[in-house]
């Protein structure tokens, strides 16, 4: 995290007092925190664009029925030991489960693993979220 | 899911050879799996843009040393209990925790949980993925 | 524009360090420039989901040897004649025809135009890029 | 363009009921023009992510009224000369311009000038829209 440096910032008047609106809507309790996570943002777009280590997010909806369905999964998720960390599973009605797995490692590594899930037969959808490790921001 | 129907489609030669390259790639077994998949992936973003119900993943990474935080995400996240289904803790590193909270609700309250517990100072960085119930699907 | 208001920001060093070599690496002057627009940003994607009037350009790519397909892109672009600013075309190839039409308005209507057009048989792509008027940014 | 080749496709009849509704509020008039639009957009995607040359646009607003912004803009297009194909421009109101660059080259080259072209105080949005050359699709 490190130690807090403080710097000035000028904004024209009219763009201040809509960024000031925003943030209130947005629930930020200062301008600090609200330029923080803008800033931090546009970082974890970067790392996923340069490839560096990232976390994220892997979220599955399915239909169970589908016979093989679960085996074939799980040895896709075998296949990528190494970035997943963890997954959690929710029967979201008799027929779909949403699947979520938390992985860390390459940005292409990720995207792989979302492509090879997503192409089973019975996943509905797949979608990767773009997160980070955290470190440095 | 329903019974299947089958209807035929014409795709110019150049373009069909590239797609078929691309599912190939992406480990697809057929074409028609693959085109579900891209038809879904339409009527899930319509769902989000129409305010139908939807399933979702919000990502959050903080540090847990900040004093409160938890406490706070934990308060935030009961004010929005009827929409949350699940939440799973990963340690990332010494200071960094990745949590990933399942949701399923309406798009406007997916985004207001999002954007508060994105405003709280120590979560670096948060995003919603946006998913689908699954039904009609 | 509005006259400048100056206020002070406080940052982890480390958040900071690397934010200075993103904006290097993207030729900003200052800090306030890159914070302005990142805030600018922001603001656009505010406007753009809440309905305001805003700008934008819908890029085209077509082939116009498809019989009928120019006088038919003609006619939906007068029907939207309360939208568009103007158009221009270019010739990429042989074949294949750029064609980036200016319009402000509402994002609905300006969501209408691209879907009509890019609905049009011999239309291989097109996008709508969110912009804004610029008014109080 | 090629031929055109056909093939059969196999749906849940749920999804695809829903499916005709999607395509009807688009104004397809069948199902292969609006599948083939699905396939072309993941295919222009997919050239942008590996680096093929690709078409766009850069959507710039700025307030002429700021001293040497406009010659800036100039200097920084012709840098990038080999990539741009033409610019229009709009006068939005008093203050603002609305300029549209069509560019062809690579996704880099692409997002390094919009990158530059984004730095330049006055400069209040810019944003790269992500189109095609039209070859193969």
């Amino acid at each position: 995290m490190g130690r807090l440096v403080r710097f000035g910032v000028s904004l024209e008047s009219d763009l201040l007092s809509r960024f000031d609106r925003l943030i209130r809507e947005r629930s930020y309790t200062c301008r600090s925190e609200a330029l923080r996570d803008l800033i931090r943002q546009e970082l974890v777009q970067k790392q996923w664009s340069e490839g560096s280590e990232i976390a994220g997010a892997v979220t599955l909806i399915y239909d169970h029925h589908r016979r093989e369905l679960v085996n074939t999964l799980m040895d896709i998720q075998h296949n990528f030991g190494s970035i997943i960390i963890s997954s959690s599973h929710i029967h979201l009605d008799h027929n779909n489960c949403l699947e979520i797995i938390a992985v860390k490692g390459s940005p292409e590594d990720a995207q792989r693993l979302t492509d090879s899930l997503k192409s089973v037969k019975g996943v509905k959808h797949g979608v990767l979220s773009m997160s980070s490790t955290g470190k440095g921001l």
